[in-house]
């Protein structure tokens, strides 16, 4: 039996490139970067003002079918692809979130690729990188602070203590937070009132973040974040509160992106993580607006599946970024279509061409959704150990029948080589078909219009019931003006429908919506289909038991 | 009338030399330093290490009076000194505290010095600076999490859910957290209980990583922790939860020492920050060591006045550490000394002796607690601009009256050339009188004595009376083995008494004690006079009001 290497042992046993030579290759002085250690560098602002006025290269889009335990490896997918790129004599880059250290304390370490397709240096990437996200759990927090200390004040703004939705944040895995009474002891402690919190990458400060196209658009954006409403029912803002300023000062740093690199030393920006149901699910738009900049191609990755991360890409962030993928590789793996086609995560080591085959109508909704957009595609069938050679042929088979471009990669065993073939192809679409990217819906449609052309298009619903709560909402949204901005479905990611069960390819459901939720700094409208946890707890035996240090100073136990 | 710059414009017009120079002053290379940005860096810990086989260079601890309103501005005298030390064409450096993200958000800027004698990059060092305090709240929290945890998922340890001490923290001020109850909205929730916020620099893990001595040190400190009392009433430890492992990990980058400048060039080591009443007020022992192995004169701070921080200094940090200041400077003001003498902070623009002549006292009882410790000192007489040299010509003499040796500083509004006369008199000091610090007590002493030796010796109380809960606990730890760990008193810093309001040099009085607190990983127990805060509040209108960005991304507001 081979003994297999755990990520953290590749990671570490890999020889990085001082972050200088990184930057070096994809044109950026010494004084372009401001330095983290060696290895990890964040863009200074002088590059980014700089960097407008070069031509842009070609953005090339990860996404995949709805995930399943089995994996599916699409951030693997995407480091692998940009060495293969790089591997062909191509300028590429790759443009991916930063993880948060809330789920590595708990159930899973990196987040950033696996095996020989990762990003390094992975053990500061997982644990605190950069310090963005405590940049953002300060700024939120700061402002929740501040939100107490007004009605400790005397509430100037007779904000309703009641309605107060700006919840406070922390980077971990801590559900006795979720529901919380603060303010209590008396007169002098502040106002007693119920309060929460949800993992730092679920603030809208993140989504913010992301979307921000520079320093001013994330003040003007932080500034119309929606923290209360007042006696009257009216919106209260951060600017009616007067501390947009003070936010984009804790946050200055922060919106800078994070240079960093492949195993095979390909530059990669590592910047921004928001959640991918009640935010967008992709990495700053600064980011992938630098790195279209810095490279003639950039791979890119949105969150879960192609019906929430993909569609959030385009309808969110592509539209407010004025951005668009040239490409877009749809991962498939044939261990995740046999989950969709009915087996167990305990019944995949054994090969199974009938689940296969009826796992496969869940990777075909998602190509019939990026072609809708007008978007040429590759799906890339990600091979795993166990998967035989027949499934493979089977599964090759199965897209020929439909005349879907697809290609195999080994990027965890193999790295770059493992995604040359992926690589080829996409240069391929790119040289030879053009992009006709159009979003699926118009902003002008009504909310409700929106909704369901998402449902309906993209998850294949047969309609939309909306609770009572949400059509008061759909009404009072549009009575505060905020009916022109794009939907951000939160919806379970194991399906594509609302029900986490339905796997595979559900027919003649309906999606319902639950209540709606304003980001109106980020810029959407989140439409709940149910109950979305926003501070995830720990399991039993948290990864943290098993987290030290070695004699080296080094990490043991992020995996 | 001048114009008078605040701070941060001083700092911000200030050219600061690259930091791989400042290294390079002080021997080490650019493989020493893991920076961050142009100028600041961590310390590899290789350089650590590799400097424990050189010779040691003479540490001067700064102390000073009982602050007041009026402002004395120890952290301004030590950069000063510094300064000045180097402009003699000393090889010096300063280690400092770093500031808490809290305080700078509500009632003031910088804590790094000020005027011409300050640390820089300021409004980094007052912002995240290198996530050492971002990364204690996250294993701060991430503790809590885990305890939480334990609880929900069986509590196998059987915590007796009232008796858990650990509490949560953030890096904010923020009054409504400071009595809060989680866990709320059902069993998926967790457990209901009561809870409550400190603020980042009162958490434990701060005094830990300050006290501790590398990074075993600093894990097996961190495993003794308390975290609670089982249903039998015994201490429950990190070690009993098993998490020493990953608080280690998420500390490792934390514990390693800030490199940066003063406006003048001078290499300053700003690394961690405890309270200086719940803990002992210091920056870390790792960057105190490793200061007088790099330079021959290195200038430290210790918080508040000489009755805390310098008592705190000298009992807890330096013995546990195996150093001891070959100097001690203890700094006063004209008008400080006039407010002990009972003025107003509104009455100190005019001259008045016979008030400057009362509050002397207050001086002369620090100058005879620095005496009883064996310590070589002197006073710096810090003037302010308002001071009249009458009032200037009367403090001397009355030091002279008492063969007190003293210099007058101008460090602010000169910087370094306003340090030069006490610099001198430093140097004096060192080269003609020997340090023979020993402590006031031993550490065998029953805590009881202990706490009464520092009340009478220091503070000049008459006794010392203990609460009928404390006199409970005294017994308690005894029989828990805590009592041969030293004191580490939470006090009023106003008032050499336990009363605020008692300026000067209060007589006749008795010290209550009403609680001991064990901070058992930090090595210390506290003995708690009156109610401390441990989560400040923000004021009715906060700094953040004023803090923003200007258009080159640099920070406003911050003064």
């Amino acid at each position: 039996m081979n003994l297999i290497k755990s990520d953290i042992e590749i990671a570490q046993a890999a020889l990085m490139k001082p972050i200088k030579e990184i930057g070096k290759k994809i044109g950026l002085g010494e004084d372009d970067l401001e330095s983290f250690g060696k290895y990890k560098a964040k863009l200074s602002t002088d590059v980014l003002n700089r960097l407008s006025e070069k031509e842009s290269g070609k953005l090339i889009l990860v996404t995949a079918i709805n995930p399943t335990p089995a994996g599916e490896g699409k951030s693997t997918v995407t480091v692998g692809l940009g060495d293969a790129l790089n591997k062909l004599g191509k300028n590429a880059m790759v443009a991916m979130r930063e993880p948060s250290l809330g789920p590595t304390m708990g159930l899973k370490g990196g987040a950033a690729g696996g095996g020989y397709s990762q990003v390094l240096p992975m053990e500061d990437i997982n644990l605190h990188f950069t310090g963005d996200l405590h940049a953002i759990t300060s700024a939120n927090n700061a402002l929740a602070a501040l939100i107490d200390n007004h009605l400790q004040q005397g509430n100037e703004l007779r904000i309703d203590q009641r309605r107060i939705v700006w919840k406070r944040a922390l980077d971990l895995n801590d559900r006795a937070l979720r529901k919380v009474i603060i303010g209590l002891g008396g007169p002098v402690q502040g106002v007693p009132r119920e309060d929460g919190f949800d993992i730092t990458v679920a603030s809208e400060i993140m989504a913010v973040l992301c979307l921000a196209t520079d320093l001013p658009d994330l003040k003007e954006r932080l500034g119309k974040m929606v923290i209360a409403y007042n006696v009257d029912r009216k919106p209260v803002t951060v600017k009616d509160l007067g501390v947009e300023g003070a936010l984009t000062l804790l946050l200055k740093e922060a919106v800078k992106p994070n240079l960093v690199q492949t195993i095979e030393h390909t530059p990669a920006l590592i910047h921004g993580g928001p959640f991918a149901n009640i935010a967008h699910g992709c990495n700053s738009v600064i980011a992938t607006k630098a790195a279209v900049k810095l490279a003639d191609y950039v791979v890119t990755e949105a969150g879960f599946g192609a019906d929430l991360g993909a569609e959030k890409f385009l309808h969110i962030k592509a539209r407010s970024a004025g951005i668009k993928p040239e490409a877009v590789v749809i991962v498939a793996t044939v261990r995740a279509l046999k989950m969709h086609g009915g087996l167990q995560k305990n019944e995949l080591a054994s090969e199974d061409i009938e689940a296969l085959t009826s796992g496969f109508a869940n990777l075909k909704k998602h190509v019939e959704t990026i072609e809708s957009f007008g978007l040429p595609f590759v799906v890339a069938i990600n091979r795993f150990i166990a998967d035989t050679d027949n499934e493979l042929k089977v599964l090759s088979a199965l897209c020929d029948q439909y005349e879907i471009p697809h290609a195999i990669t080994e990027v965890w065993e193999k790295g770059g080589d493992g995604g040359v073939d992926l690589a080829k192809r996409v240069l391929g679409l790119i040289e030879m078909q053009e992009s006709n990217f159009k979003p699926l819906y118009n902003l002008e449609l009504p909310l409700e219009d929106k909704i369901k052309t998402i449902a309906q298009k993209v998850y294949g619903a047969i309609n939309v019931d909306f609770s009572a709560k949400a059509r008061k909402q759909l009404h009072e949204f549009a009575e505060h003006g905020w009916d022109q901005l794009p939907i951000c479905m939160a919806k379970t990611q194991y399906s594509l429908s609302d029900d986490p069960k339905k796997l595979g390819r559900p027919e003649s459901f309906i999606i319902t919506i639950r209540e709606l939720k304003p980001s109106i700094g980020a810029g959407f409208i989140v439409a709940l289909t149910g109950d979305v946890m926003t501070m995830p707890g720990l399991p039993k035996s948290p990864a943290a038991l098993k987290m030290d240090v070695n004699e080296k100073g080094q990490a043991i136990g992020l995996f």
